[in-house]
């Protein structure tokens, strides 16, 4: 992969000067940038790195003075990070698969494979699973029978695709992700100690032993367009029907969808999320690591939580939620604060009592 | 699977009406239900969906008007939930394992496969293991020299069982869960920090630099019967004796289980949860998801701790537990609303001490 | 693996007494050594299950009377756990890989393997990756091109080593670990909610439809010596430089450290902790499970986060951490205590108004 300054320029739309014909072969952080690579100082706070560097070209911010940093050529940008997703798309190789079918793999006599996909060693394909064209498939992925992904994915190595799952265009699956597995759905003959709690708020008449007979797990998983998961991501599927992941939206490593979930487009769930089973969440709603949403609720659209937010009951669309149990970030912010001057209340009520008990001695 | 509703009706052990002999294929959300396919319809809130779908048949609350429902024939049920049990066991077709051994799969000559086994693509299977009968085993899974797996498990693709595992009868592991990782213990020639703050409490002498050594994990993990474990989740072996789980208990995805834990019958851990080194924890506790256990502490019997609780000691049976630190549910409910009221609090506190200035003057 | 009594207290570095001959082939519990195993009681509070059991040899606690203990000779030790490190590392059989490279793996011809490599079936190895000599690689495991593995690796069956990472010598990973993957990087167009709301704690003009942009991770990850990483535990690539983990690290399962983060020496991240993108932690930190860290933020060196801390913001090196947000683990426990204590604040404070409103009436 090797482009001019000026073909790097025309692809991210920005104004660029100097030598547009100077040859670039990657990106690099300013301090580390060789003679054929493109520094990114997209702030004056790497000013000083470039002088470190030996970089002949880079990306910086509006108004930057080009030939006073050293450089025969620049390219300038308004919004640092919208540069980055077109420059490091431009420069990744991706994984390396070779294009065909390894002999090695294992693909079911009815299983469709699409025109130009590229399947990796020791990879599974079970009856009646359609792949899409242009699919990049790693090493030791298995897709179960009747599975359906669509046209220009990338699994990498030890992907578990369940059985028929569907799947949209361009999705992205990290190494050991999981997308299939039953859901975690167990019901006792009795009324059992959870659903007791839920009506009473913890207080039990009488403990009977119980133990767990399965709901197995007759639906399957839906997951739409442009929808990417982590490495050891997991979506269970649903009871009845799918469960459904909206297209655009991205999960990140070890996050995890329980049955029946309903999640909507371009959402983002960041590292280690958990969503419980038969929550329903809208459109564009960002989690950050570690939230947990409890199961049955209604999450509304472009909800945000903060991280290791614990989510209990429904949110209405728009709010910023914080804490364990979720309450608006401003409420959260204020609790805090309230806690950490108890210290001073707890003296200043003692101080109060004094003074009270005195004034009720002398009345 | 084709039965007909009378069938389905005596496997549920419930009351039916109507033509008994209608065929049924599978089952449906009532919306969307065909005309072979079994409505589930088990509260009046369904009626609709029912007048908007297909179904001839349905799973209807106890004392429906079938006819009025423009159905054919119904079934009725006390308890839904163990309705669906039954029903779902029914209608699930499971994950297709060609019967036999696959050709490709690597199983030492020492290895023991019982009868009607179904071992599927680049199944590893090592040394002195010795896999139950009706066992079915999906692609890329490797169970270790001299583990032990009962009968009529089911090891989902890329399941990970150690060496010297023992595991009892129907057995069901999802998609890269790992059994039998060395436990996560180690130890520095002199007291090290953490070691210094149990003590303490939290503050420090001295800091001193210090490196890790490993003690290695000799014991084994010891499943009981009728155990399922989550996609990626895992549990740990033992330091010298065995990390043990009992019979009936269920892990969710992504549950944590660390070396020398204990864990009881009939529990149920759900996503997510981790329970850390050494502890012992009852028979029939429940852990709803992200909960978090600490090491070395005991919880009893028909505990039930709420989402993302992080339990930090001892809990005495039949326990309702909630918050950070855990505490008994009564008392976190409580004390959020005690932190609610703050803001009040503050405010009267603020006021008294003015009425009270003031007094003080006048006295 | 057979040695006598005297070899292992050479071993140890330790102190022994009475028949130093004897064959030592295992070590047990107390109640369950048999006659060639070594009973593990380095406590007096072990002496019971000694008689129970039928070792005859033991190691003990100082001072204790190995005569009167019925044994036939006795190891004595004064640091109990380093004791057992080096015990377990000369009884631990490790896994069964047979030396060699199994015929079923695919290996490019322009990958190195180092001598004396043992290679498990089903392991892909990519162009030009490098295994460092005397590594294990256990089943199904995928090392993809240009990644360098230093000497005596193990990496466990399911491992994933993305392309052009480097590893230092010994380092293990246990099951279904990830070294690699991508980022969770995505820009939008426009200011999105997340940037609007770190900048307004909270409150958003105004709520626009937003959909995310993928940054490519073109980083790489750098893993120094003797670093463990646990069964489904993920470290992301970096988006231009490393994220880099320090030698004598060691991270427990299903541990996330994201992308660009950069962790020193001889930390210890227990199960479940995430480390969100960008964020640096210093030597010897560590972090108890289910820690969550947040993104570009420093944690100093030698900080210990107790249980499930979740850290936002930068902490000074030697620090004691401890609840969600993470405070000093000593202004954490006033905290709690204080918030024990609201229901006496106020029935006290309702107790102060009644008294000064008579008073005021009275005045």
């Amino acid at each position: 992969m090797q482009y001019t300054l000026g073909d790097i320029a025309r692809a991210l739309g920005a104004h660029a000067e100097g030598d547009l014909s100077l040859p670039i072969t990657g990106a690099s952080e300013p301090a580390a940038a060789g003679a054929d690579q493109l520094a990114l100082a997209m702030d004056p706070k790497y000013a000083d790195g470039l002088s470190r560097g030996g970089a002949r070209a880079a990306i910086l911010w509006e108004g930057a003075d080009w030939q006073g940093l050293g450089l025969a050529g620049a390219i300038f940008v308004a919004r640092p990070r919208m540069a980055m997703a077109g420059l490091s798309r431009a420069f990744d190789p991706g994984p390396e698969i070779a294009p065909g079918i390894h002999p090695t793999a294992v693909i079911d006599p009815g299983a469709e494979i699409g025109i130009g996909a590229a399947i990796g060693p020791f990879v599974v394909i079970g009856r009646g699973a359609r792949i899409g064209m242009g699919a990049r498939i790693g090493a030791h992925v298995s897709v179960a029978e009747g599975a359906v992904i669509g046209a220009d994915c990338l699994l990498h190595p030890g992907v578990r695709i369940g059985a028929r799952v569907q799947i949209g265009a361009r999705f992205i699956a990290h190494s050991n992700a999981v997308v299939g597995g039953d859901g975690f759905s167990f019901v006792t003959p009795e009324k059992n100690g959870i659903e007791m709690i839920r009506e009473t708020l913890g207080s039990r008449e009488e403990i009977r032993p119980q133990s767990w007979t399965r709901i197995h797990s007759l639906g399957t998983v839906e997951i739409g367009d442009d929808v990417e998961l982590g490495a050891n991501a997991t979506v269970d599927r649903g009871t009845v029907r799918a469960t459904v992941i909206g297209a655009g939206t991205k999960l990140d490593n070890m996050v995890h969808v329980g049955h029946n979930v309903l999640v909507g487009r371009d959402c983002l769930f960041c590292a280690q999320v958990g969503i419980a089973g038969s929550t329903r969440i809208g459109d564009r709603v960002v989690l950050a690591g570690q939230v947990g949403v409890s199961d049955n609720i209604f999450i509304g659209d472009d909800v945000i939580a903060t991280g290791a937010t614990k989510v209990f009951s429904n949110v209405p669309a728009g709010r910023v939620m914080m804490g364990s149990p979720a309450v608006k970030m401003t409420s959260h912010i204020e609790a805090t604060k309230n806690i950490r001057r108890l210290g001073r209340l707890f003296a200043t009520v003692a101080e109060l009592r004094e003074t009270v008990a005195k004034l009720s001695e002398k009345a």
